[in-house]
């Protein structure tokens, strides 16, 4: 299982290549949370999200020949234009899979960081399928959106970052998907203090990895139902579960309408623009999912990329 | 004339009460501006935008008698909820007339605070008298928007941070409404290195800091139509005209479509929420209007208060 050694190591690859995001605080946050919390703005990060830690440090450790013969991705989010762009500044060939109905703004993107985008319809063919049988023709290398220790050890790496700036923490808070994030999170923050309580926030109609750790097993669920679209998961992988598990994470869900309040309260008074998924970690001390009164707690906003018609909907005040 | 002192003495008194906001920069901008461009974002200011620093050093300078007494400030934008909270904090009794027509989110905002509102209609009567007859009936101070040493004083506090953080600059852009900012970032840029260029940012419907400057005395023009509400200034006062005189600011101008095109930008790629007034700077870089090209800049990103409804034309794609 990985470390923090390994997470440190990722660090030392992206030193200079991610930037190194804000760690804002609010008052008003703070009074309504009865906590000291610290935001890591990972909205902020290269490409607008997190994502791109991942796949950096995924990419930097493979050979000049594999470069070469590419890497292959299949996302319609965040994942996409991560992978797109560290490929494109490791001089990787990147094809990216994607959904034909996937908002043209992020074919856009992905497109833009100079990786060729193949399309598919979602009725008609599994995207898996279309990957490996790229990666069988072309001898190229499946890039996952998680299920990989230095995707994860890339994703810890804005934990030490908080850590370093906030000083002691007692608790930290990651919005939870596929567990990339979270598992990397959590063996970033405990090779510095064990002591550290660690929360991963799942929406409610998605609780796949809150299931998975209470029955002790991997749990797969149907697609859920949810605005936090880099959420949809199904299911952790052994590999992120294994090491969430491990590290005792806990998970508490909140609804959409907890992250549609979480993120007005961004606009109006953290001026931030934050995605759905990107929202789960302080929408649960928001809400009172979470209640972590009197701790000083560290939450990484994980992302920020939203359509402006559809960011325009969802801060509406209903 | 005040000196970086003054402005040196505004930060001690600000250290640990106003946010030291992030500097952030974007590989995107740099490129369509061909500089390497430094965006100091107060719009993450204590209630979202610059004033707060101004209002703040202005009310500390106060006697205790002084702010039982009572401060008056008239402004339907940010300098009455600067005002407001810096009351509160001080223990200054404060209150602040405002148009009836004013957003319903700003009044609300300036009542949260704990401000005692005095609503008139624009039609009907002068705010400038109404308050004048406040501070006539208690004895209470006028807190003007800029044309005060101490207001001067405090809003060049942003700079010293923002040269600070980002070393050596060649020159700051900051926007222009009645000179507060871009007075006192003159003085304390100038105070650490004289051979700073500094620019601000008119709309172009409302360049009466452009044409006094050239004039070389106060000129003052209609109520100008603009988007950047926080910008509608009709002339400099003689304040900050002799100090943006002396040290040799430049004014340029950009149009509604440059100032919508930069909040989309600030949107998309720095996903942070900014209002038309707080995107002249970089607006000013990103349409072309300034050419600074192979310079390292500094921006002040001024203030992020827009209600969402507003936000979401602003930034629709037209």
């Amino acid at each position: 299982m990985i470390g923090v050694d390994d997470v440190r190591a990722a660090a030392a690859r992206l030193a200079g290549i991610a930037h190194r995001t804000p760690v804002v605080t609010s008052r008003t946050l703070d009074e309504r949370a009865g906590a000291t919390v610290f935001l890591k703005c990972e909205n902020m990060q290269r490409m607008g999200a997190f994502k791109f830690r991942g796949a950096y440090n995924r990419i930097a450790q493979m050979t000049q020949e594999e470069r070469e013969r590419g890497i292959v991705a299949f996302s319609s989010g965040n994942h996409a234009q991560g992978v797109a762009l560290a490929a494109k500044l490791l001089g990787a060939r990147a094809t990216i899979v994607m959904p034909s109905d996937a908002p043209a703004s992020k074919l856009a993107a992905t497109r833009g960081y100079g990786a060729e985008v193949v399309e598919y319809e979602r009725a008609r063919s599994h995207r898996e399928e279309i990957a490996q049988s790229l990666c069988d023709e072309r001898g190229a290398t499946l890039v996952p959106p998680f299920d990989d220790e230095r995707i994860i050890a890339g994703a810890g790496t804005a934990a030490l970052e908080l850590l370093d700036e906030a000083g002691n923490l007692d608790a930290i808070v990651t919005p939870v998907g596929g567990g990339g994030l979270l598992s990397g999170t959590a063996v970033a923050v405990h090779g510095v203090d064990e002591h550290i309580a660690i929360y991963g926030v799942e929406p409610e109609t998605g609780d796949d990895v809150r299931q998975s750790l209470e029955r002790g097993q991997v749990v797969r669920i149907p697609v859920p139902q949810t605005i936090a679209d880099g959420l949809q998961t199904q299911a952790p992988s052994p590999l992120t579960f294994d090491i969430m598990r491990a590290h005792g994470v806990r998970v508490v869900v909140v609804s959409d309408n907890d992250l549609r309040a979480a993120m007005r309260f961004a606009f109006e008074r953290l001026k931030l623009v934050v995605e759905p998924s990107g929202a789960a970690g302080f929408a649960a001390l928001l809400s009172g999912a979470l209640n972590l009164a009197g701790k000083r707690v560290g939450v990484v906003i994980s992302g920020g990329n939203v359509d402006a018609e559809r960011y325009a909907a969802l801060i509406a005040i209903t």
